[in-house]
Formats: C-alpha cells, structure tokens, sequence
C-alpha cells in the first residue's frame, strides 16, 4: 500500500461523499493530510514535518518499532477472542495491575474504552457532549458537579479550602438526589479533566468525593482514559496525584493503552466484579482483550519502562510548563499556566480580572501554529485553553520550538489588540489601546500559589458563578 | 513473544485472578488454549489442531497472510485518528459503498460495531442480552417483533403468507405505540438471526416491514454484523436475500470487517446522515476509520475477491447444508436445517411435532465434537440450534469430517435415549423405548417447502405460541 493514492483534492470530495458529516476534520478550511509519522512527528504527504503536541493516543511516539512488532507477530501468530485461554491476556492484566493499587485487581477488556461520545448512556454523563446537542436535556438521573478549577472555577486559589468545598458541592447533589427520592450510583471524573480545559483538581478533592459518594452507597470511577500511563511524571495514574491514601473503586484506561490500537480497559475491585457478576450479565467483547491487543499493551508497558517515558514526562513537561510560565510573565494574553508532566495547559484571557476567555486569541494561535507546522489544540468550555499533550517522547528542543512559535504570535496578536503588561503598562507608550484596568495589578493567579484578592476579583469570581449556574 | 509463558493451570489461575467473572471462557470445565490459528484451524499448546466452525469474526481465515501484511505495513507507516486526511479511509469507503445499492453512501467508522453487549441502550434493543439480566425489564420505548421463524415461530413453512403475516405483528407493534403516544424511532433486525437461532426470515418481509416502518416515520436498520461481507454466498449483504428492492435505511458491519481486528462500520443514506449532523452532535472516534483499520479492512475486501470467498461460502455451504439434511432424513433429533451459505443452522428437537427442544443434546455434541477437536455451539432461544459461522475458507473435507462425527454422535444419543426415525419405527427392534407419537409421521419440517399440517401440528403451534407470549 503506497503511502498516498489521490491528490489531496481527491481525498477530500472522496470524504464529503462518503465519509459523515458529523465527523470533522482538524483546519477544516485546509485539512492536513498525514502520510506517515515517527515519534513526536508527523510527516504530510509532501514529507512536510509537523511537530505533534496533541496526539496522546500515540503515547510511546508514533510507529514505535517495539509496538509495531509485537503486534504484527502477534497478528501472524493468533488474533482471536477471549473466551479462548490466553497468556497474552493475563500477563497483561497482572502488569497493569503491578501499576495499580493493590484493590484494584480485576479487569475487563474493551476495545473503545469509556469514550464519550457514541452512546447516549455515555454522552448523558458527559456535559461536554450533551451540550453539543441542539435539543440538549440532561438526563433526570445525571447531576454535574462544579469542576474543580482553581482558576476560573467557584473556588480558587485564593480560597483556604477549595477541595473541601468543590467536594461538598458533590454532596450537595447527592442530598438534593436524596431528597428527590433517587439513589447513587456512582461519581466519575477525568483524574484530570483535558477536555473541561486541562483543569487539575485539588489534592484531597477526590478523597472527600469519596467519602460522600460511598457513604451514599455509591462507587467512585477514575477516568484515566486521556491522562494515565505515565504522562503526569510523578505517577503511573493521575488519580495518585490526589494522595496515597485515594484508591477509587472502578478505573477506566484507553487511548494511550494500545498507542493507537483500538483497545482500553476498566479495571475494578473483586467487590464490585462480583457484585456485576451477581446481575446475571454475562460480559463479552468480541476484540476486547484479544491476543494482539494484550501483545500490543504489553509492548507499550514495555516501551514505558525501557525508555522512561514517565521520567521523561516529569522533566520535559516541567521544562514545557516551566517554559509557559515566563510565557506569562510576559504575555498578558496568557492568564494561567499549569500541568503535571506531559498534560499541560495554557489559558488565555482577554482580561486577567474578568478572566474574559480569549476564545478567538487561542484559535488565532492553533491555525497560525498549524501554518508553522506545529500541531496544538485548544479546549475546555470556553476552548481558550492551549493543550499539551504529545507523545511521551517529546523533548526539551520540542518544547523550546514550540513555545518560541507560540511567544512570536502571543507578541503579534497582542500588538494588534494594543494589549500590554500591566505592569509595564506605565513604561509604554500611551498611544496603544488597552481594555485593562489598573485594579488587575497583583491579580496574576500562578498555579498551585494562594494568595491575596482583591474586591474586583471577588466580584468577577461571583459574576462567573452566576453565569455557570 | 513465545507463544506459551505459563503453564494451562497457571493461566486459568491467573484468569481466576485479574479476569472479571463476567466474562466467560468457552467449556468452563476444561477450556481450551489456543496460541496459534491458521485459515480455519485453531491449536493448542500441544499442538493439537481443532477445526474450527464458530469464529465468523476470522472472516478470510486466521491469521491470514494478506491481512497481517497490511496491517503491520501500515502500524509502520501511521495510525492516526480520522481527523487527519488520509486515503486509507476513502478508499475503503469508496470499496464498501461499491458492495452496496447506491443510496447507502455515507459511512462512519467505529471499532467496536452495532455489538449489543456493553452499553444499556444496546442492550435495551436486544431480547437476547435483556433476558439475561436477574431483574430484567424491557424498557418502555423497545418493542420485540415476533421472530420470523418458519420452524418455531407463530407462523411457519405451512402458513400461506408468513413474511406478511410476520410484517402485520410489527405493523401491530407500531400501532400500539401509536395509541400511547409514542413515535417510532426505527425497526433494528439482522439480516438473519444468528444468536436468535440461524434463523432465514421469508423473503419479502423486510420490504413489508420497512413500509409499516417508514409510514410510521421511522428507519429500517439491518444488522449485518454477523452475517455480512458474502457469508450466505449469493450475495454479499445477508439483506439482499430478501430481494433486489430492499434499501435499508442504515446497515450495521463489524465482527469480519477485519478479521479480528477491532474496527466496524455504520453506512446510511445521505438524508439520515444530515439528519444526524442536524442534531448539532460532532461525531468522532478515537480508533473509528484509522489508516491501520482502513488498510485491514481493504486487505479482506481483497482476499474476498482474489480468493472467492463469497463463491465458496455458496458452495461449500450448500454441500455442509446438502450433508446435514442427510442427517435430518437419519436422525429424529435433527428437526430443521436451514442456511444460506456458510450461514447455516440444524435445530435439535425430541419431539419433531411438539419441537421440544433438545437442548441438552444440543450441548452434549458440543462438548463431544470438542473432545474430537471440532469447535461447534449451540445457540438460539432455547440454545438448541447447531451453529455454523466459520471462517469462509471453510472446505467441502472440513464439512465432511464435522457432519461425520455429528452423524455417530447423534447415533449415540439417539441409541442411549431410545429415538427412532418415525418412518423406520414399524421395522425397529419394539424394545426400545420411545416419547414420538404415530400423528408426527409426515410431519417432518424441511426448509423452504411448505406442506399441508395436521392437527396435532397446528395444536403444538397454538401451545408454542402462548408460551412465547
């Protein structure tokens, strides 16, 4: 198979006549074709290189030998299902266990994972999907906790306790569930959530959560599917992030698991295995947990370890955060900067009081980035948040090209508003147009620092509450 | 990786362990090992070759050469998600769109299929999963049509009209949900009914019942995830068996699409795929339509063709069916055989007037045929239908060798439990104990021939019928 058949022209009449409309493509107006990629890089059908920052289903890098292997020996060997015995599929689920807390023993292998946006029991519980929905209702037995972002959200840096109160928000519900006559079944969460706008929650939060949920006779399901496998640095899974002492009771995996191979995973408890056992249902999939998935898994554990990709997460994505921090102490468009490893975000803001989202700012960027060849994204409610989240291979050079790109079209754009710093706002030259106002001075929220606010920002802090609820 | 690491024990212990006790392993008793699968052969640890009739899903052959090829030649190259350009994809929507009547021309790719399994709303439409469940309640907005069985159902071989008479029952089900209020969403069936029993509807059915559907406002769905991609062998959509002016208003394709490879597919028209993209819902996935699916999925279009497939699943299918009907004149427990190529069913019965179902026999040649090396099930609603769904390089020897040793099974049985052919009665040994009654004689059920029935017949129908209600 050549690496391209048709023109691009081509390809693209071929994908609006028999391809879904609903399904769209990255740059619509100028689609990318990708022939082939390799690590962190994807290569057009002009062998034009683009550096990938957003593709973590490519988790160990693009076409990774090791992987490609031993799924191809794999697939001349034997590809069937698992109601055949198969030493691929156990030796897979004791090494993803080895990664896990102990409790966590039992697993079930699909092959699409807890992905949102297919079925409507998945998308009922996904707000960033229902929404999508022109005739959008929440289903009667969903309820949506407040995200626990500490920089746009209800409760913020400044706030002593946010995790006790994003937490109580949740039992909140629960009462009003109560109250109502329901029952709980169960709480879920991205670990940390990437498409609610790389919003890292609270350490505690998650343990709190739990202790409500469980006391109301309900499971809590970490949702590593974007953000497990090593990218936080620090930890295998990201719900470790929140404490030694949380162990949720279900966990869901996918994307990175199979570094593009459609596979995923949940993982759970023997309490909870039994207790589905005990609905009758028997549980088969026809691909899940197959002899060339489980072989394809087990390289990608492999590839980890080997090349310690984790490691590798922890100090390129401290560097690229780093990186992004003096992006913010130069760049007033850059509100907030945070990350664990390589899951990193960027927000931009119009105004650092108000928090406006610099919604066209952050689509003005991913396209101009696109036309350097460097593919990012943004997302998160307001989809003014920069996203990172390359294949673990990515490195410091990476990093540095990318951030250069992104302080080169950061200082352009923000010429044309006439958007300074505010405090260098007194040393320029007055003739530029400027929307901020001089109580933002000392309001620059930095991740993971409390401090001080002032009157204004408690008063955008409610304006915002307001219009979420 | 070696094809064996542990040892059978150990991987049953560690299946015990880490494996969810919802996911069965075929013969809990003493299950097999399988670690490699060549065409239609399945071995063992030891080496031991097992024929395999039962994985439909290695629709060209396991492990084939030409699939493995492309496979692993495009996981060097790319795989990537479809929010790229890519040719892979269009090329094989263009190859689908080719087997199809004209009107299905969008596709949406996906890679777990119309699989009823998993998810609540799925299950929901699926009689055959929702009766598993301990406190099983069929949802308000899903109503189960009567099975078009000729052999079982209300109306059979010796009804005048049974595709109209099948039709006027879901045309009754819409009316229903008329008088309460309710619209109609759509009509899901597969083509022919696989877990339902190998059941063939009569011709002309779909088109009656797409009339009733379609007035109703709704869309006829045809599910062809076991039986498509030329397994009944005159045609390659198990829906066009019903006649040249039958369109689907969508058609569901997985299980061979890739020959073990999680990929599937949804195709529709162009006006239900607007209809969809009206909804404001962005449709995508993850793993759906990459260019390693792709270029897997075009490599078993191509070995359909090049090696004729579809011709030896008319051919070979037509001689296994010509091979069982031979039993069904030598063995009273066969009470119907019924198949379209390599789609084929022998439903075991104790009584051929009452058709109890001989279930347990059912099971005991399966067991025995797995003993013997031969990998065969039982399914249907009373799980005693002989399933045939095996990889299309199925051959006439194979069909010989598994017909053999169902013949001296069945001699067996029908020796332990006394049964004799109705005809051959008057010239048996008296000794022999026997439950069949002299009103079955000329009642002998064949496919596809109708016949006058006696009373005695049209008695058990009436029974069977209330039972089913």
């Amino acid at each position: 198979m050549t690496a391209e058949m048709f023109p691009k022209e081509k390809t693209i009449d071929l994908r609006k006549k028999h391809i879904g409309p609903s399904c769209k493509v990255f740059f619509s107006h100028d689609p990318i074709k990708i022939v082939r990629a390799k690590g962190q890089y994807m290569y057009d059908e002009n062998g034009v290189r683009y550096l990938d920052c957003i593709n973590n289903v490519a988790h160990v890098g693009h076409s990774h030998p090791m992987v490609v292997k031993a799924g191809a020996e794999q697939m001349e060997l034997l590809n069937t299902n698992s109601r055949f015995l198969h030493d691929n599929l156990v030796q897979y689920a004791q090494r993803l266990q080895a990664t896990l807390p102990e409790k966590l023993s039992v697993c079930y292998f699909v092959n699409s994972g807890a992905y949102h946006g297919h079925v409507s029991s998945l998308i009922n519980i996904s707000p960033y999907k229902f929404h999508q929905l022109a005739n959008a209702e929440q289903s009667k037995s969903v309820h949506v906790a407040l995200s626990p972002d500490l920089y746009r959200g209800n409760y913020r840096q400044d706030h002593p306790d946010p995790a006790t109160a994003y937490a109580d928000d949740v039992n909140n519900l629960i009462q009003k569930a109560h109250e109502k006559g329901h029952k709980v079944a169960a709480f879920i969460a991205e670990s940390l959530q990437s498409c609610g706008g790389q919003v890292i929650p609270p350490a505690g939060y998650f343990q709190k959560v739990a202790q409500h949920v469980h006391r109301a006779g309900g499971l809590f399901i970490a949702d590593e599917v974007q953000v497990g496998f090593g990218r936080v640095g620090t930890h295998f899974w990201a719900f470790q992030l929140q404490g030694e002492d949380f162990v949720p009771d279900i966990v869901t995996m996918g994307k990175p698991i199979g570094n593009g191979h459609p596979m995923s995973c949940v993982v759970t408890t023997r309490e909870v295995a039994e207790a589905f056992k005990n609905s009758g249902m028997e549980y088969f999939n026809t691909f899940g947990g197959n002899p060339v998935s489980c072989a394809i898994g087990l390289a990608v554990l492999d590839v980890i370890e080997k090349e310690d990709l984790q490691g590798n997460a922890l100090r390129v994505g401290g560097y690229l955060t780093r990186l992004l921090e003096q992006q913010k102490e130069k760049h007033p468009l850059v509100g907030d900067v945070r990350g664990r490893g390589l899951f990193v975000g960027a927000e931009l803001v119009r105004d650092r009081v108000k928090l406006t989202p610099a919604t066209a700012e952050a689509q003005d960027i991913i396209y101009k980035l696109k036309e350097q060849h460097i593919l990012l994204s943004a997302d998160g409610p307001h989809r003014n948040v920069l996203k990172f989240k390359p294949p673990m291979c990515f490195s410091e050079e990476d990093a540095d090209m990318v951030v250069e790109k992104i302080d080169q079209i950061l200082t352009d754009i923000e010429k044309a508003l006439g958007l300074q710093m505010p405090s260098t706002v007194h040393t320029e030259n007055g003739s530029r147009k400027r929307n901020v106002q001089p109580e933002e001075n000392g309001c620059h929220h930095s991740n993971g620092i409390s401090h001080s606010h002032d009157t204004s920002q408690q008063h955008a802090s409610q304006q915002n509450k307001r219009l979420r609820s």
